[in-house]
């Protein structure tokens, strides 16, 4: 039993591990458009969010859900995000490594 | 005579150059200890500035100083640049190349 138990937790916590990379997958493709597959912005009035720094990422976030910061296509992105979505996408964001072109 | 007026135009140009130039890195050493001597953060609160679009750098700059965008540190550091600064320093920071990390 003990082992059944701890064998559907681990089955569970994988399952929801899962879950969270498909919905950050999920969340960022809606970001891709103006700030690029990798981060990369494709628009001049849009910046690169790739290796940005994740508290930063995070703030900017919550700034433009609040509408503290106004960006009229920002607010409405984030305005739906709860906090653990927006902690995600910040993650996911920083984790692609950026460095000085040579 | 047209030579020597042509010359001292060039030389004029030229030393205005300079002094853009000059003034640039003056107004950029500033943001340096926030953004990086690069443009790479050095600061969890404070974005890489490198390889960002100039019109997205020159527009949050006019956003700071306006007061429209809220930051302590930038609605200070924006408050005295003219439009002429804020585009330099724009033009300045899009000029440093990044790419993804292999």
């Amino acid at each position: 039993l003990r082992v059944g138990t701890l064998l559907s937790l681990l089955l569970a916590t994988s399952s929801q591990a899962a879950d969270n990379a498909s919905s950050v997958q999920m969340l960022t493709s809606q970001c891709a458009a103006c700030h690029g597959v990798k981060g990369l912005s494709t628009l001049p009035h849009a910046p690169n969010l790739a290796g940005q720094p994740v508290q930063y990422l995070d703030e900017q976030l919550k700034l433009y859900r609040s509408g503290k910061r106004q960006n009229e296509t920002m607010n409405l992105m984030a305005k739906p995000l709860n906090d653990q979505q927006i902690a995600a996408i910040a993650a996911w964001y920083n984790a692609i490594q950026i460095q000085l072109a040579p």
